[in-house]
Order: C-alpha cells, then structure tokens, then sequence
C-alpha cells in the first residue's frame, strides 16, 4: 500500500525533456502537503568497450553547471523506444558507434529526494566507431577513448564528475577488467 | 570562455528546495536557442561508520518513485549552512547520530543534463546514535545498521537503488574494507 495519499495531481511547468507535477497529499501521520516530482521519462547510460579494449568517453560542455565534464554516452528515452532501442540511438550519435552486444547490467534512481528519473546501465562490447558523431547544436563534446584502467583510475580518483558516468564504472569494474584479461 | 552566449535569464518556476531557470542562449555555431536548467543548492550524502564498525544504512520511502529504497543519509543544503554543518545536521536528523570525523572524499553533479545539483560525499567515523531520529512528516524511514560488507555487497549487487548512496559506497569501498580490518 502508498503509505502517502494522493488528493489531487497537476503539471505545474513543462518542457519537452521532463515536467514538474504537483501532488497534493496527506502523510501517513494525517498532514496535508504538497509534494512536487520532477516526472522525467528514464535515461540510458552506455559503457562502450571497443574491439581493442579501449572504453570510448565523452568529454563535455554542460550549459547547467558551467564545466567541461567526462562521461560515459547517455541521453533520455524517447517516446515509445525500448531501453536498448535508446542505447543504440545514443551510441550512434554521441560517439558514432555500434556494439556487439549491449547488456543490462543496473538500473537506479538519479534524483529521489525530487523527481522519478531512472537511470539504466548499458555495457556495450565489441563496438566500432563507424561514423562522425551527429550532435545537436547544444552539443558541445569529443571523444576520448581510453585504456579500461584509466578510465576506472578516474572514476575512483573522483576525476569523472558526471556521477550516473562514475557509478557505472565503478560497478562494473570487475567485469571490465576480466574483458581486458580475456584480450 | 564560456562556449554558449546567454542573452536572458529568468525564474521560470519556483518551490522552496528547487527552482527552474530559463535562459535564452546562442549556441557556438551562432544557434538561438532555451536551455531549462533545475537550480538546486546542492546536497550532502554521508556514508556513517559506527565505532563498531557498521554502516548505518537507510530504508526510505520516496514518493517521487512510489518506492522503498536503501540509502545512506541525505539531505539538501540550508543557505547559509557550510557542507560539514549540512553532513552534520543530516547525520543527527535522520539516523539521530553524531560522528567523530567526517571527511569530504567527492564531489559530482547528479543530473547534470538537466540541473545543477551538486552531491558532496562524507565519510563519517566515531558515529555514534544518541538521540531518536527527527523525521519530517514526508520522511518515511527507518535505521537498518549493517556491516560494511554487507553494505558493499548491496551497493554491488544493485540493491541500493538511490544512485549517489550507491556511488558513494564504492568509490569508498577500500577505505571502509580497511576501516572495518583496523578494527
């Protein structure tokens, strides 16, 4: 059962990447509320091991903070794709790349103090750079593909700011690690 | 140099632990363009060790997701609040603790596609819980101490779906494996 009641639900301001609704509510100890969710539709984070056993990162300009960032590709779900329909779509136009096999390795929530966004965790083996990346204009990025340890070094180093980019790694290290042994 | 113009800047949605900022802007290749940006004042997430060596976990309920979830304490910094006073506060807050020693190991942004929150991590040592925890009446949550293995093992094994607690743990793992063997 909701421990929470919900008495009345409105979208207060939208845009087209995600929406603030406003719940009114009662508390399990009787107290009226108002709680506001930032509804946002999911994202996919993409681990992306290539062939030669480099992990291919992103170096990036974010608008919202104002620095230049490493990440792992990522992108919202877009309406009516599958997980890994949206996985396969950032890949291509972040990095310009395609994978072998892209696995499902975790999933968690990004924000849950404030909104419903969840991130889902991709790693892509056996990828190949194919294309030149296709950014949007509010795209500011490169490539850096780097060795496996360098690149988890950075996210135990705190060098990887992006925080859904370092949990991947640092969740997944294990198994990067055995793919650069078994090379 | 700031690579995006920003020609205007306004308050779009307000509530009192976030706001909306919309600014118009000009790409770098001469775009115009609105970039929507979640203001947050940034947070604290503390991972708490007990003298006896355990982790003072969290099993919350979070209305945004409709879900219970493992976490350690955190919490939205107070204007005017340092992030050692923020940790602090939490700490007494939501596990009804004090601590020794709280270290700043990292610091990374949590969404940083749509916002600017910034999550400052803390190892606390010496916790100890002295008083009942004082919870708000939207938090929903009980104290679940366990040992650093287990806690490791849960953030490992995606059973911490709050991803700056999860994050947190292994970016600590070594220092909290050596922490409990000093013991």
């Amino acid at each position: 059962m909701k421990p929470f009641e919900t008495t009345s639900s409105r979208v207060v301001w939208s845009c087209p990447w995600y929406r603030i609704r406003q719940d009114e509510i009662v508390t399990p100890d009787g107290q009226p509320g108002i709680y506001n969710i930032v509804e946002h539709p999911g994202a996919v984070w993409i681990i992306p091991v290539t062939s030669d056993g480099e992990i291919v990162m992103i170096h990036s300009y974010r608008y919202t903070v104002d620095d230049w960032c490493y990440e792992i590709p990522a992108g919202g779900i877009i309406t009516g794709q599958s997980l890994e329909e949206a996985a396969r779509t950032e890949l291509l136009e972040e990095i310009g790349g395609t994978a072998a096999t892209l696995d499902l390795v975790a999933r968690f929530y990004t924000m849950n103090g404030i909104g419903n966004e969840e991130a889902h965790i991709f790693l892509a083996t056996g990828v190949e750079l194919i294309s030149p990346p296709q950014h949007e204009s509010t795209e500011l990025m490169d490539i850096r593909p780097m060795p496996v340890t360098e690149a988890l070094r950075m996210a135990q180093a705190n060098e990887i700011s992006d925080g859904p980019s370092a949990l991947a790694l640092l969740l997944c290290a294990e198994k990067l690690r055995l793919l650069v042994v078994e090379k």
